[in-house]
């Protein structure tokens, strides 16, 4: 698509975010250490390795069942931290507020961060306020930004999958997204969904200290939910990616509402799961690990990292064919986290 | 000010931001390490002190004579670090724009962002794009976040302030801002103003190489002025401060537009000057070194620290009277930058 105006469509996390990154940004910051697909960037200070992270979140809207952008803000660098390999430390905060929001909101989504990073462990340490006149912002982004420290033993990247490894996802797929979704649409259904918004880094923990290295990549599959992920993990890694159709886990509810809005959950945002690719001879240990977290409960292998088709990410399907998962060229969910 | 909603003043840099920050914001992240007025927090990383800062920049209008908010968001979060007395090293980035943004300003923005990263030495290392439906954001907010390491024997902060400290500014005051003001208004004036906005990171560099713990307290004053930055450092140092009005340096073009639209100069926001408040044996040779600098040729002595009213900053006027120099109460510009 030619075009000389932002769309939607360049924030997606699908190809044509990816495009304006890897065309336009990317080659604007050129740098050694420039993490253009990972989560964070890895940083040598003086011989220690920390993970450096940085989101900006303009959900809508603001509160929602299981969470809200406050959580969320958290949540969501912890976690990226987190997928470096990296226990998250600090994190700074940056306010942006529509003239005329209720101090009452923010009073309840500065709650809501502050009980996220003690979850986590992580300290808010430094902020920054902006407000701006009433219509040239929608309530409140939040910016955060976040430091680790990556242990000994550990290397975790989205390049680093390897033939032969099993993939495995820590939960069911689609929940946070589909919550926006029909919160934002006024939809109420019998079994209200809920967002997964979760901090993972204390799971994520427990895995680099028992596999080290055998923890090969751990990506949490967000923004273009867990499709998007592979393909780029695939592309990044040089290897091809097949997953089946029957273990990939969606409730029920969540399945019942993609299927009558005509969403493929593989494509919708999760905001408390991970993707962990591990030596096969350490997977069903690591099962064991993610099942005993209480966000891990429901985790399950989806598939294996294939030598053949580099770059590509294959499904199969429940009758037994095999068909391309690409990126989503366009949108799905606009201001989903 | 009673109000239950968030209003411009919040977001001023003045007594009613201080007031949002100090009761509602530090409470709800309260921890040991929180940064309410330096310009980032202090870590300490195994034995490494670390600078960590970030800012998010709303500047309206994006362009303007003497950069843009790509640099401004640049060398703002630079000198955030610096001002902590560390050696900038690592920002990341966070864009969020509107539906509708042109591409080609985007990419005039993002090669300002690395042209003063280059002049900066630093590495844009990590980030994120998020995009808005048309409406919801005023075409382009940047937050950036920063990372640097405050070198041996440096111990800088806004709370370091004593009685005989000679204050120094390293230039004219209210060049960015009212610059900024004249664009929003559409004014023209023979002689055009131009921001300051410049990374001042090298120049404290030279200072803390040649003075160390000579250098109390380093501080940019860009929102709420210089005015506004001495109350802070009253109040965090717990002493006071005494300036002399006939010595405050503002270009002449700079105070016909100030006196002209009823501003004080003290009170506007710049973007490359810095205070320093040094040992008194050391002022003369302090300032040597900011003039040798391009960022420093104007540098200038403007007043002193004193023991007596802890808390308050005193104007000598150029009649010999002496009158307080409070922080301003409202906001005098909204989205400086």
């Amino acid at each position: 698509m030619k075009t000389d105006k932002i769309l939607l469509d360049h924030g997606s996390g699908g190809k044509i975010s990816h495009r304006l990154i890897s065309e336009l940004v990317a080659p604007a910051f050129d740098n050694p250490i420039l993490s253009c697909l990972d989560d964070g960037a890895v940083l040598d200070m003086e011989g220690k390795r920390l993970a450096f992270s940085t989101d900006s979140y303009v959900v809508d809207p603001i509160f929602f069942p299981g969470g809200s952008i406050g959580d969320l803000a958290v949540n969501g660098t912890v976690n990226d931290i987190a997928m470096c390999g990296a226990v998250p430390l600090y994190l700074s905060t940056a306010l942006i507020m529509e003239e005329g929001f209720p101090l009452a909101d923010l009073e309840r989504v500065l709650q809501d961060m502050q009980k996220a990073a003690r979850e986590a462990g992580v300290y808010i340490v430094t902020g920054d306020t902006k407000v701006v006149p009433k219509g040239a912002a929608d309530k409140i982004f939040i910016n955060t930004s976040g430091l680790g420290l990556i242990p000994e033993g550990v290397n975790v990247t989205g390049s680093n999958a390897r033939a032969g490894d099993i993939i495995i996802i820590s939960g069911t797929m689609a929940d946070h997204g589909m919550t926006i979704l029909t919160q934002r649409e006024g939809l109420h259904f019998a079994s209200p969904l809920k967002s997964d918004s979760a901090p993972l880094n204390h799971m994520v923990r427990s895995l680099t200290e028992r596999f080290g290295k055998e923890i090969h990549v751990l990506r949490d599959p967000t923004r273009g939910g867990v499709g998007t992920t592979l393909n780029e993990i695939a592309v990044s890694s040089g290897t091809g990616i097949k997953i089946y159709e029957e273990k990939l886990p969606v409730k029920d509810a969540v399945a019942g509402v993609c299927e009558l809005l005509g969403f493929d959950p593989l494509y919708v945002a999760n905001e408390g799961k991970l993707l962990a690719f591990v030596s096969p001879e350490k997977a069903e240990d690591v099962l064991e690990t993610l099942k005993a977290d209480r966000y891990g409960k429901d985790a399950c292998i989806i598939g294996e990292v294939r030598a053949e088709h580099p770059g590509k990410v294959f499904l199969q399907t429940r009758i037994g064919g095999s068909r391309i998962a690409d990126m989503l060229t366009g949108e799905q969910l606009p201001r989903i986290c």
